[in-house]
């Protein structure tokens, strides 16, 4: 058994859901000394998420940005913590809506996904700066 | 320290949410030698979810349905992603509000879970087909 | 590679969504001979939950209350599971919505935490007791 950390840094991206398997993969020529495992992926900031889901259409992504922001609307009349901008509050409750953090096996190597599986790095906030995801391989 | 990985198959089922605690602790016999550790479930696919809630009462996945069908409304105006049916795309979303994954204590050879806890196969597709959870066991 | 498990105890809280960071490492000296690895934080209930969010700021759990109040709204027609309370269905729901468990990296005997980030308790019900977590530490 053994145990592999790092910190990779994801460029900074507008308001949207995007697809981000490949990038993960390219930061990660450790995976493949792992047989069987667990890959922890730990996105380090409170106003975007990870997520799994649709890896091929655009259209998908397209729907979950234009369907989340109607779910946490901006300027909601009860909002308190208002001072860095409309769409911050709802981007810290999106975060916790979708999560910061992914758990995917390992098997030869390679992450275990279902056919249409991708990884999405969801972000809530309109001009975010680059993001951190903090990554644990365990396993043998 | 050691693991133990295996896919299991879920039979096809209609939209709803389904109790699965007993049909997945069938699949997993390996779960006695393991004193202490972790189970790792993960949903193989993009329109359904796994989750954690109430055990005992059948009318708590009842509500389940009805309001999670109210959360994400099939036909919203702004969907694009509709070509494999109106509930396709609120699928994807259903999948990723509630997750398709879980992490669950092993402690003497089984899952560790609160009185009231069993596991949720959360099926947001109308004719979905069988559903397959890569399992990761990994402990002493 | 070692693991270590203890359930620890919260005291009972009132609805809301409270920072419990500090309580949960003052339960966790063990943390501290795990040069790296996962903390796996497992809440033993199905009407409360665990998310990772915003540190600083009261405003922002605040602001989760009263938007978490509105997203999953009491008395609604269609519910069904009615008798422990108006408030009890909208719990289980909002207990899947953020998830009951949380893993977390830890290094140098630390959870790995970003800047703006800490642990919260979700507690759905009016009058719930004391709340039960189940942690679960692998490492070397």
């Amino acid at each position: 058994m053994k145990i592999a950390q790092k910190l990779i840094t994801l460029k900074a991206r507008p308001r949207g859901f995007f697809l981000i398997t490949d990038e993960i993969v390219s930061h990660l020529p450790e995976i493949k000394e792992f047989h069987a495992g667990l890959a922890h992926l730990f996105l380090m900031h409170t106003s975007a998420s990870l997520t799994i889901n649709e890896n091929a259409d655009p259209s998908v992504r397209h729907d979950f940005l234009e369907y989340t922001n109607r779910l946490v609307p901006e300027n909601e009349p009860y909002f308190t913590h208002t001072l860095e901008g409309s769409e911050d509050m709802p981007a810290h409750i999106k975060s916790s809506l979708y999560g910061n953090a992914l758990t995917i096996p390992i098997n030869s190597g390679r992450f275990v996904l279902g056919t249409w599986q991708g990884i999405y790095l969801c972000e809530h906030r309109d001009f975010a700066g680059n993001r951190k995801i903090y990554i644990t391989l365990m396993g043998e």
